[in-house]
């Protein structure tokens, strides 16, 4: 019932007229022309549109199996498997040295967002594997490397995260796991972990566990914590899947949504296990997971709300019902098209304006990502470090809300499995809590990324949005339409950062009662400076003839409804943040 | 896994500290003593925790099946509804003429939102019946109500609503369904009905059918339209369940949630109806049970929130993850619950704002409907129409959103069905929908309520919101803590209010564009009112006696939770609001 199409045009105008990534000097980037990408995300978005989308609802509906000790996928996900592996889909951004690609992060989000538009629950098998490759291209030993990565990167294998115990989800400190020394280099890997997504299947002939465990002897808490690479079957002499491990699912969760992948519980039974990075340093060698699946969430937050809007707003053209209030439409046919009711249109452009900034927000993000991974910008990295908790929070609560308003423009008719809609609402409520609970992504903004280097990368951001403002600002309709209300709004953020360092010396309660609230308050500024991007870039594309007119009228009145309807939402952040703890932290635990 | 308690003294505060009902010269009020209201509502609260509560996840879990053309509920269903109807719990505020008790429509909510909170499809059967019960006894003839009352107050027999089918749900006058005379006095009916709640099921030895059709040689759309009373055995001689009539399950729609509700396609084959009403007066008395409905739906959007409010408040204080930024509070526990952090308290404060405000907004209508109903004060009528939008839009809306908020104090626990949480936003997510699709409140409250009788009862509400500001402002703290900021609300509602008239004039779209807007300002500003009366409710409770120090302080402190966090939220709806429809409306369809 549901369809999808890769919107192929506004990526390419943010890749282009917006980021001009080919004439960056990051490496890699100068291979990144028009008709390259335009090739690229069009072989994308066939592969995604014929073979992943149609397997959506299939997953929904028979989830998967435990059989015998091995997950059953569902129907038809095996050969879209091998599809995504025999058209080189998993190497993209890989190191060439390990059968990789070598192409931009930014061209690999691209496709990343066509393919979890398509199939978010499936995608996740080849996404997890990217993670796990990442964490041993960065913290692995060479014989690692050699071993693990060539099999990762053509998706031969694919990989897990295991962090998540019964009693311990964002305090990882509580951790029971131990890994106890072999006598050989290797260790023996006990205990539960829940919740690995991807846990087992079969789609590949092995599966690398990235797990989380405590070495005995080691410090308490987090310190003590080390990661370890625990394959299913440990690779044999020829580096070929051989013996057994002593690793087993102990049950598929039963879940609101993502029933294409399975869910497991994963049970460690003296399983044998290499130390990846260190001893004791294995938060460090799961962040570099943990960060790049934090973007990754933030994106499959939009890109949920993309697939959404695309079949409300196709629904909208269709659906007769009711009539223009000032005319009918289509006197022809017995109503006119929901799409005519003033309520329907402010919803369906609520939508796009969303999805547009969020798009245009992860990929200016992969293109920091790039140029600190291929140019050493230390700056880059940093500001990518603060964007990330704003990313995955917001464009997930804010996609997850915008899935919902998909949903409702169908009306009764959203609410029955048929339509498909409700899939997308269960499918994208996990954005907003896996990989870190919003919550602890605000957490994580204020209590630590705020003032990380002395709040150098907050300053970074705040001076790129002045730059940009002062640099644009003779544009007389571009200034009123869309650098005002971004000034006011990264003022009022100014304003917020202020009010915590402040109080938040003074009492800590102060920032924390109102980090959410600082979280979204940034992510509209993060927005609102995307619409100004792309405002700009509609004119120099319309002047240059790289976007019809229709498509850069389209964008700026996109543009002007988020900055009409959404960026005013900043000064309520700031009166909620402003109005302190005290209300919040004032009751007993037992007046709740 | 989940559990549910009645929230005894928020409702007696409501109910004798905030309306003093027993005072009210309401017929009927006098017997609302507080030992009355806290015996009806304990005993409502007993069956609804130990009885119907715990069948909350079977419903979920079970759906209701089609065998032999039968709707078969989950298990538990049928005892649980003999349970109900041997309490006498279905003719609460039934007429005593044909079975009922008399009592008012308020206690009826105060323990219809018990019922709802511990199991919403299941009360679904006796909610649609009472709907019923309303329309026959507003619209019918007195054979009508003879035979029909007595067995729908005692819930012998239950009652449906069949409005939308295949092709129109809003615009009803679309509609196709046949009701051809037979030549007796009754009516033969043809069509097909979707989405009809609780359209079959095995309860009851009969249903009764509340069914729209039009009359051959009517008039065209909506205007054309009667109402049919089509019962599933036609009554014999004795009154009693006799020949089967045309009427049949064509399917049970398989959905979001509210599994334990059949929602049944219904095919009429020439099926007898009676007429309900008068010819081509259908959308007069639907509208009895659809305003009716309408408040219901409102009450079940908090009503799953407040059940989601007391799991994740129970799980908060339970869960150990992390310490307090301030210093551990359990030192002798591996970590602290959950509660201590500020964003998990700011979650449950939104949420236990949110849900005691609409709870006192709920119970101030249904008051105003008895003061309506009991006592003719046309005003009352007046003010209730305009609120019902509000009532159903805002209150569904955000009580869904208040539910997604307490499954996030979960994190990953949230996502799985064992916890039950999911099972509480899947549910919730349908009152956006039913009875109207919250978009369709807005216009309704825009397009219709707003100028209705020369905008009178718009022009009461600011009045009466005024006079309680006048009469109470003396009260330093109450005037800076609650009256202030509904003073400020309140003008941003009327400057709204000021502009549709003045914009709308020229083109309705100004005023439709901004209606969700608009709905949920109005709303804002409703509770901000609720939460005034509390808190003044809240002083002299405490120098009566009447509630503990304890109670109050907790009362006052939510409040202002809610002046400080949530109100500020109006300048933002204003603002979209006078934004106008400009870039809502300027794109071509195909622009999307």
């Amino acid at each position: 019932m549901t369809s999808y199409a890769a919107p192929i045009d506004d990526m390419q105008f943010i890749l282009h007229d917006m980021l001009d990534a080919p004439s960056s000097d990051i490496p890699g980037y100068g291979d990144l022309d028009r008709d390259f990408t335009a090739a690229i995300i069009g072989e994308a978005g066939k592969l995604g549109s014929e073979v992943l989308h149609p397997l959506n609802a299939v997953g929904d509906r028979e989830g998967c199996r435990l059989e015998n000790g091995t997950v059953r996928t569902p129907t038809g996900f095996a050969d879209a498997f091998d599809a995504l592996r025999d058209g080189g889909w998993t190497g993209l951004d890989c190191d060439p040295a390990f059968g990789g690609q070598g192409l931009p992060y930014l061209l690999q989000s691209a496709v990343g967002e066509v393919f979890v538009s398509s199939n978010m629950a499936f995608n996740m098998y080849a996404g997890l594997t990217h993670g796990a490759y990442s964490a041993i291209h960065t913290h692995g030993s060479d014989d690692q490397k050699a071993t693990y990565l060539p099999h990762l990167v053509s998706a031969r294998w694919t990989g897990t995260m295991n962090l998540t115990e019964p009693h311990c989800g964002t305090d990882l400190g509580l951790m029971r796991t131990r890994a106890e020394p072999a006598g050989d280099g290797s260790y023996v890997i006990t205990g539960q972990k829940i919740f690995i997504s991807a846990g087992d299947h079969d789609l590949t002939e092995n599966i690398i566990h990235l797990v989380l465990a405590r070495i005995p002897d080691g410090p308490a808490g987090i310190k003590g914590i080390s990661l370890f690479i625990v394959p299913k079957y440990l690779p044999d002499a020829d580096g070929l899947p051989g013996a057994a491990n002593a690793v087993s699912v102990g049950k598929i969760e039963e879940k609101m949504g993502i029933h294409g992948n399975a869910t497991c519980v994963m049970n460690y039974d003296g399983a044998t296990g290499f130390l990846l990075g260190g001893e004791h340093k294995g938060m460090r060698a799961m962040f570099t997971m943990m960060n790049e699946a934090r973007i990754s969430v933030g994106l499959q937050g939009y890109a949920q709300a993309e697939l959404a809007y695309q079949n409300a707003r196709d629904y909208a053209r269709e659906r007769l019902q009711g009539r223009d209030v000032t005319g009918a439409r289509a006197p022809d046919l017995p109503a006119d098209p929901l799409i005519v009711h003033p309520d329907i249109r402010r919803n369906l452009m609520d939508q796009k304006a969303f999805v547009e900034g969020a798009r245009a927000l992860v990929f200016w993000a992969a293109h920091l990502i790039d140029r600190s991974a291929r140019s050493g910008d230390g700056e880059a990295d940093g500001l990518v470090s603060l964007l990330t908790p704003v990313i995955k929070g917001v464009l997930s609560d804010r996609g997850f809300d915008s899935t919902v308003a998909a949903q409702q423009v169908f009306g009764g008719h959203g609410y029955v499995t048929e339509t498909g809609m409700s899939q997308f609402v269960r499918d994208a409520r996990i954005t907003m809590i896996y990989e870190g609970a919003n919550g602890v992504q605000a957490l994580d903004l204020v209590g630590r990324k705020l003032a990380q280097d002395g709040g150098r990368h907050m300053m970074a951001f705040f001076d790129e949005i002045k730059t940009f403002i002062a640099e644009n600002k003779a544009d007389a309709a571009l200034n009123a339409d869309f650098l005002e209300p971004l000034k006011a709004a990264s003022k009022d953020l100014q304003a917020a950062a202020m009010y915590f360092m402040q109080e938040g010396v003074k009492n800590p309660h102060a920032a924390l009662a109102g980090s959410y609230d600082f979280m979204h308050l940034f992510g509209h500024v993060c927005l609102g400076y995307m619409w100004a991007r792309m405002a700009r870039a509609a004119g120099t594309a319309r002047a240059a003839g790289t976007a019809t007119d229709a498509f850069c009228d389209t964008k700026l009145t996109t543009g002007r409804h988020y900055m009409t309807r959404q960026i005013p939402a900043t000064r309520l952040h700031l009166a909620r943040i402003t109005a302190g703890p005290d209300h919040v932290m004032a009751l007993d635990d037992d007046a709740f």
